[in-house]
């Protein structure tokens, strides 16, 4: 059944109304007619409801029953995420999303070779977006993660102190996710991820991180590149969270 | 250190000589020079040498140790994935190779919709065996993972079974990596890991690959995309059975 995000203002009692391109998309391209039954979604609850009315601009729709969204995790994981060439951070977004990240903070470390600035990135952000949008839809999440704006070092170890648990991972040791990530624990918490750009981390960056409380954690001898830790980072944590 | 693969007719007594491109590259690009050390690599060793005499076309090297490539996971996995578009089959290899794999075999199936046969597909596979050679070199494998022909479903099913434990990936139902993967069973042993193309796979194959011994496996309610799912397995596979 096809399935859209929708806002908490298109929710009306017992009715959602569907605007712009995601109602030309309904009527045109997917040729539904009034009765037809579509999945609408909102913060993590499903809502199936039935067309009453259509047309390019604006369908409605009534709520028939709605249930939590099942392919949501149970855990809210943030991927702090230092900046890499822009088009790994595009593969990195879509890939995250898919997995079950809630958001993707940028951020700036010492061995950053891209370093865009909050303004440089605002266009970036955009499309960042509209792919989180995509990867939201196109593998049943239950909300839009987000990307968040750049932060630096400093602020993101701040941030990933407050989750219920963060990790930095570090190619030169520490300990694996296997000995930390567990499902009773994990449930319902907050974790934070942090991964290096192309270059990784400064040693001192880890020292910080370790000072902070972040768990250092090994990801194995094989050196990855810095696209393949984050999707592989986050299907380890939602594996052994039990959420995949 | 830079580090290169040699073949065994390069390994001579206690010396090792490296020609064609890896030759110039070492004299021309890393500007190395006689007494400089490398490591170099064949069949999960790896060799630490010094250069005794270096030209354009042919390095000769003095093995002053040798270890076992400690990079390589203690499992033997190989990636039976349904073919998909062609770039994204790149993007498989290159990551596949990376988190440890030592074989890809594309398999057509039911719903592959790109079907290139054996001959078409020769070109590509030289493609993407230089892909799985740049990965290897770039996360320190122990052996460059080869890229196989195409076979059949009926063939894959056969091969898979063969394999110390095999597994099948299935959007609807199954049970997860967690509750069959772990480090003490899996040390040392052979792993078939079977992934679907773009509309994964047909629920007849599903019913074979289980009648076959195949353990069916599900990632989760989100739906992953065709080249999501096999990163994101071989990365739980690995973490689970103690190499990540």
């Amino acid at each position: 059944m096809p399935r859209f995000f929708v806002n908490k203002n298109n929710i009306i009692d017992n009715h959602i109304i569907i605007n712009g391109g995601d109602a030309l998309h309904i009527g045109r391209s997917l040729r539904m007619k009034i009765g037809d039954e579509l999945v609408l979604c909102y913060e993590k609850i499903d809502y199936k409801t039935k067309i009453l009315s259509i047309s390019d601009s604006e369908v409605y729709c009534e709520i028939l029953s709605n249930a939590p969204t099942d392919a949501e995790p149970d855990i809210e994981l943030t991927l702090y995420q230092a900046v890499p060439k822009l088009d790994k951070l595009e593969l990195i977004t879509q890939k995250a999303v898919e997995l079950g990240a809630v958001k993707i903070v940028p951020v700036i470390t010492s061995r950053c070779i891209s370093r865009p600035n909050k303004k440089s990135f605002a266009k970036k952000k955009e499309r960042l977006n509209k792919i989180a949008l995509e990867a939201a839809k196109q593998s049943n999440r239950g909300i839009i993660p987000e990307i968040l704006d750049i932060i630096d070092f400093k602020t993101a170890v701040s941030q990933l102190s407050k989750h219920d648990f963060s990790f930095v991972c570090y190619e030169k040791g520490g300990i694996p996710f296997t000995s930390v990530v567990n499902a009773s624990d994990f449930k319902n918490k907050s974790v934070g991820l942090f991964i290096g750009s192309e270059g990784g981390f400064e040693e001192s960056e880890i020292e910080i991180c370790g000072k902070t409380g972040i768990k250092i954690i090994s990801m194995g001898k094989r050196i990855l590149r810095c696209e393949t830790a984050p999707i592989s980072a986050v299907s380890i944590i939602m594996a052994l969270s039990g959420n995949m």
